[in-house]
């Protein structure tokens, strides 16, 4: 209620609940008021099936979960053997002691049953008040999503089974935005079957996709939309599920057994980084080269000082020698290699914030383009890291024109004027 | 409601008013219901002073805002000519073309006022009704800081001004945990004064120390709290205020005009990444080094095949090879080198999934440490990257412990037995 934590746990927790046919009537977000804690659980109590209540279970004074949890349902607070057993073994597990704080953590509501917290501290609490079911979780996200799977979903699907699932497709699109998707969708397919709803998450670098039905006699309808899609925007979409654009390319070069490289000025190693956050990227990827100063695009990639003096560190011609430096060096199959202005300091009249310049492909086929993405220095970044990995998975699947990515003016394309 | 976004914005939100001396009384999250929607708006603008609606102003169908809220204020909708000139200008300035889902935008409830949008092609709208003053802001986070900034909070404070802002003072804290850090205090100092409230943030990588009062005459002791705090923690307190481990490290570089790289292969790009996420990062950081692969670490970084073979990749004394390495490749005056295993697969008995290997300094002095972090994969490289700029910091600072970070044992250190 500060501000000082983004919620992510409420959409965690909306998600694997919607997943098992349920949806949330009232989410309430309090501070840490012990009075008003007590109020709400009584009141919410009385009001819901289910009552989740995240958070407020840690070692600090702020943790108010098992008092006020105690005050509402009136249960005396008691020292939980097995929440102490717990506590002991997982601080054994980190090597660490067990102190006063911690043993907080175990003084809890009695006539309570523990909900097992594998991956912290914390144990979740059950039981019923007001004929609710009453589900106490851990505020940390990582414990929170791991609970949620082993013990809150089934109890609750046990509890109130219901037939009525959805069925939910993900597709993941990048370089087309939500309001031209929409538009495309509303000039073309005019008479949208109401069964299959169409919504969007914009995230950041990809659309995300979603269309949802409720019976599973609607699949084939389903199927339909779903084709009709890929006729409209088959070039966009990367993949189907919930990967990740950096996932779509290391299953890509999986399946071609080919390695990548990256020469990167102005992500600063972001698409490296990015690649190997996925598990097993070391079967696609060998080396990255952050070059971030001209001197070291010289004598770590061999980017010519003519070159640099005449064009400029942004320009297509030193993003084509970082990338054949970075070819040459890593014995990579591809490569990308980027050079552009982050900003917010860097710009200038002929190349503003926001210019970038990518060269991309192997030492057979390699293209340049020059692209303008005016955004924050942060998801300038991001931005361009996404579309040299799209331009590779488009290159790779011989997808061969250059996209008019998100309907911007190309600054120029090594495959002539934007479409 | 189905939990494809995290709500970050409420955060921003809370965190903006709280500044002005505002606390959020509730927080209504509902779905894309228009009767439930237009209800709540009844209901809440009865029972508040002030109601800010977040999202639902985008160009698409499911969002309900404008048409919502002309319901349930009995207002017409009507197109507005100044949201219309605002969405012609956003479009000629992106180079897009302005099509009928973005037309959408301007048609609003009448007799209202616009906020302006300076980042996106949403507007806000300011209304009074049921005597509460409601404003509609945009739902995209960067959307939303820049129209909290430049207008939401002037109009509150405007028309709510409140005399006992909060002063709040932000400490940055790497390598102690929330509990150990709240017994540690319990403990030294029983009678922690309550005019000084102490909260944290538990933040990745970094714990965030929060000291506030609500009356200027209690600033002294605030500071004598912030002193002892300082007395207890001072080595593990890494910056005041809201700065992050890596903007840290580039100031400190900057006072000190030295620059820093990268041998990365467990963090696979992602200390480069970090410190070029920080604006001015060109200064101190010229070159990094992602090799992921043995043959790269020999090939671009000099490490002996012999060490390879005899040590393995994750050892000191490959980190060690690394190090040197890059920092004669880069001709930077410090260096961090990590191997490690990142996980979920390649562990082993001796080696298990969370060790690393990290190495650190200048060609004069340089230290091996040996920790072992069991993480998820990401936050495993986040961690990692974080523990790497700390070392750093402790170098230059000349605070020349080796920290038991998080209280765990050090599988073995430079500097002997852990503490």
């Amino acid at each position: 209620m500060s501000g000082t934590t983004a919620d992510t746990n409420s959409a965690m927790m909306a998600n694997k609940l919607f997943a098992i046919g349920h949806t949330i009537d009232r989410k309430v977000t309090i501070g840490d008021d012990f009075d008003l804690l007590v109020q709400e659980i009584n009141q919410l109590s009385k009001e819901s099936d289910v009552l989740i209540i995240n958070g407020g279970l840690g070692p600090t004074v702020d943790d108010l979960t098992a008092k006020a949890l105690g005050k509402a349902s009136n249960r005396n607070l008691v020292e939980h053997p097995e929440a102490l057993l717990h506590l002991k073994s997982w601080c054994k597990k980190l090597g660490v002691s067990l102190n006063d704080a911690n043993l907080k953590q175990a003084i809890l509501p009695e006539a309570i049953e523990i909900l097992e917290n594998l991956t912290g501290s914390a144990v979740g609490l059950k039981l019923t008040h007001n004929q609710c079911l009453i589900l106490c979780t851990p505020g940390v996200p990582s414990e929170l999503n791991t609970m949620l799977d082993v013990a809150v979903t089934p109890i609750i699907e046990n509890s109130f089974p219901n037939p009525h699932k959805p069925f939910i497709d993900h597709l993941q699109c990048f370089g087309i935005g939500e309001a031209t998707f929409q538009q495309k969708v509303n000039d073309t397919y005019p008479n949208w079957p109401k069964e299959v709803e169409l919504s969007f998450r914009a995230g950041a670098p990809c659309l995300e996709i979603k269309l949802t039905t409720f019976r599973a006699e609607d699949d084939a309808l389903k199927q339909k939309c779903k084709d009709d899609l890929y006729h409209l925007f088959g070039d966009y979409f990367i993949a189907e599920g919930k990967q990740s654009i950096a996932q779509m390319l290391v299953t890509l070069l999986q399946l071609n057994k080919k390695k990548i490289t990256f020469a990167e000025s102005c992500t600063g190693g972001l698409m490296a980084s990015m690649i190997t956050e996925v598990s097993g990227a070391s079967t696609v990827f060998e080396a990255g080269f952050v070059t971030y100063s001209n001197s070291i695009k010289t004598s770590l990639l061999g980017v010519k000082t003519k070159t640099l003096e005449q064009f400029g560190a942004v320009s297509p011609q030193v993003a084509q020698e970082m990338l054949s430096g970075a070819l040459a060096k890593s014995k990579a199959d591809y490569g990308i290699a980027v050079s552009g202005i982050a900003g917010p300091e860097g710009g200038s009249e002929e190349k503003p914030v926001g210019t970038v310049c990518i060269a991309w492909g192997s030492l057979e086929e390699n293209h340049q383009i020059t692209l303008l993405m005016p955004r924050s220095r942060k998801m300038f970044q991001i931005m361009v890291a996404a579309t040299g990995f799209d331009l590779v998975r488009r290159l790779i699947l011989n997808i061969d024109s250059t996209p008019r990515y998100f309907a911007r003016k190309l600054i120029n394309g090594a495959k002539g004027e934007p479409k």
